[in-house]
């Protein structure tokens, strides 16, 4: 099998194109990728100038229309037929590309994705898992969003989906699949939980139990199911926790310095303490940053007949690259083929 | 009107009876509190012991049974009928205390205190709310945890009693209640979500619409209100993302001490960056720390007959002086008398 073509929504997130072609030329040069940018060729073109000679394997693939970030999702999904989410997907559909990333408009990627590719056959719902990079090596956790109502064997299929997703691209064997739930006993829950955990057990999967929110993050489980409310809840929860940590950990260390500086008994070594303060805040700072999951890579849209991954809206340069190693990963593993063989 | 008083559960808690003694004897030393103090004497009074004489405002009530903090919650609740838990909850309802504070088995508190106090008239389904130091001054998420499916017009019912209580107890104007979603916009959500939000709109409540996962930390109303599954897991996601943050610290700071304790440029500073090191880290753990809300004081359970409050199992007498403190200032305010007069 030759090298993947992955593409790429030039176009979407806080930062596109600037960032997005940055990512690609990084993933080009630096790990031999094939990717298709898929934009307004006169806005990509100009970001592709600031990075010299056009490298081997990067080509533009032209799309006149833009989806915003705040856009209504279904709306713009079914009325932009040339945005560039539109033409990356079926760039996928005809099979000139074997993977798409986008870190646009996340509702309205789902909603072309299903629209373009439609569903794997017997997947009843397709989901949205986030990456966090906190288990070994990282958590799955679903669905975050796509389905705020669910019913328990929509979370049995979810869970068959990401436990597949865990062993092809990220080499996990048997991963541990948990349910999302308020108590360890199988009593525990709500009637969706109660019902989800029944099915789980039964499932043939490597079904570790109930998991409670403190555990996420312990990565007692590969995989993390819950219906979509809860699960995008728990992410944006993560992300407030993030930026609440910043915020004092800066405070912190500027109440520090202030302190230290009020201190005439400290002034011969002064340009230590500085230092020392430069190299212990970035270091907590990246620490706490790196926990933010949406900044890690991509989490897969599962269901879908073709693979689609989601970026955060905030991806700089180097989560777009990551991102499109995670996709080049998926294509190459052969992913899909083993969804579309699941019986569910 | 007298110095209400306040009756502790001498035998709740992961650090009982050491730290619910001693945060007893703090809080009539230090803010002249009543408390009564509810236990196995035996064990209550060799705690006392070592306290020096009795404070004024502290008595002893016997209670010959303790419900473990894993025992099945309503089975513990109405089995034993002299459990801590039991002779407080009862010493309310006799109106010889005016609070009660427990950090045993939420479950049994839960239970014991719908047995032994009953509903407030009107109120379908009690709840528990949990006080995180993030707002201003604080933000009031309920339920989390004691109804884990919830129809919408109990989460009505709950933002009616929990921006009673903000304006009682934390002296809040016109309290803004905050319904938890998974987006801005009033369609957003899960059906739940969904007629909530027409409810709250409905309500005459101060309703700032929904608030996302991210914004619960950022303050943006005073009280959120979810369901028991949804709220459940969003405190113990919190005390988790709370550990895996202060374990980073950690290594942050280990690895910078020992990166500097390998350049022999720096030896001649080397007591002061180890001093620097010394403030910092105990000022970041101290902020991470103080973000788990459970460690703040104590959660009030709405809705039963009767002023009862939810500590954190891991309570130290800091935190049980704090949960003391806030239990007499909502006897203080009529808080009780408010909620039976909400029409509901």
């Amino acid at each position: 099998m030759g090298e993947p073509v992955v593409a790429l929504d030039a176009m979407g997130g806080d930062h596109a194109p600037r960032e997005t072609v940055a990512g690609a030329v990084m993933a080009c040069r630096q790990m031999g990728m094939r990717v298709a940018l898929v934009g307004r060729p006169q806005d990509v073109e100009a970001e592709l100038a600031r990075h010299g000679a056009l490298p081997p394997g990067l080509e533009v693939v032209a799309a006149s229309e833009v989806i915003g970030m705040d856009e209504e999702p279904a709306r713009a999904a079914w009325r932009k037929r040339d945005s560039s989410i539109a033409v990356g997907l079926r760039l996928l559909k005809e099979g000139r590309a074997q993977a798409f990333v986008s870190a646009g408009n996340t509702g309205a990627v789902m909603a072309a994705a299903i629209m373009y590719l439609g569903r794997i056959r017997g997947i009843e719902r397709p989901t949205l898992a986030a990456v966090m990079p906190v288990g070994r090596p990282v958590v799955l956790l679903l669905d975050v969003g796509a389905n705020a109502d669910a019913k328990p064997h929509y979370l049995l299929q979810w869970a068959q989906m990401a436990a597949a997703y865990m062993e092809r691209v990220w080499k996990v064997e048997r991963p541990r699949v948990g349910l999302l739930n308020i108590g360890e006993e199988e009593v525990k829950g709500n009637a969706l939980a109660q019902e989800a955990h029944r099915l789980l057990k039964g499932s043939g999967l490597n079904f570790v139990g109930n998991v409670e929110g403190k555990d996420i993050t312990r990565g007692v489980a590969d995989v993390v199911v819950t219906d979509g409310f809860t699960g995008n809840v728990v992410i944006k929860t993560m992300e407030g926790m993030v930026e609440l940590m910043k915020d004092m950990a800066r405070q912190a260390l500027a109440g520090h310095r202030r302190n230290l500086l009020a201190l005439p008994l400290v002034l011969p070594a002064l340009p230590f303490l500085v230092a020392a303060g430069a190299v212990v805040a970035p270091s907590v700072l990246e620490l706490l940053h790196r926990t933010s999951w949406r900044e890690y890579g991509a989490g897969p849209l599962l269901g879908v007949d073709g693979l689609v991954f989601v970026a955060h809206g905030r991806s700089d340069a180097r989560a777009i690259r990551s991102a499109l190693r995670v996709a080049r990963e998926a294509a190459r593993s052969g992913m899909l083929e083993a969804l579309r063989q699941l019986s569910v």
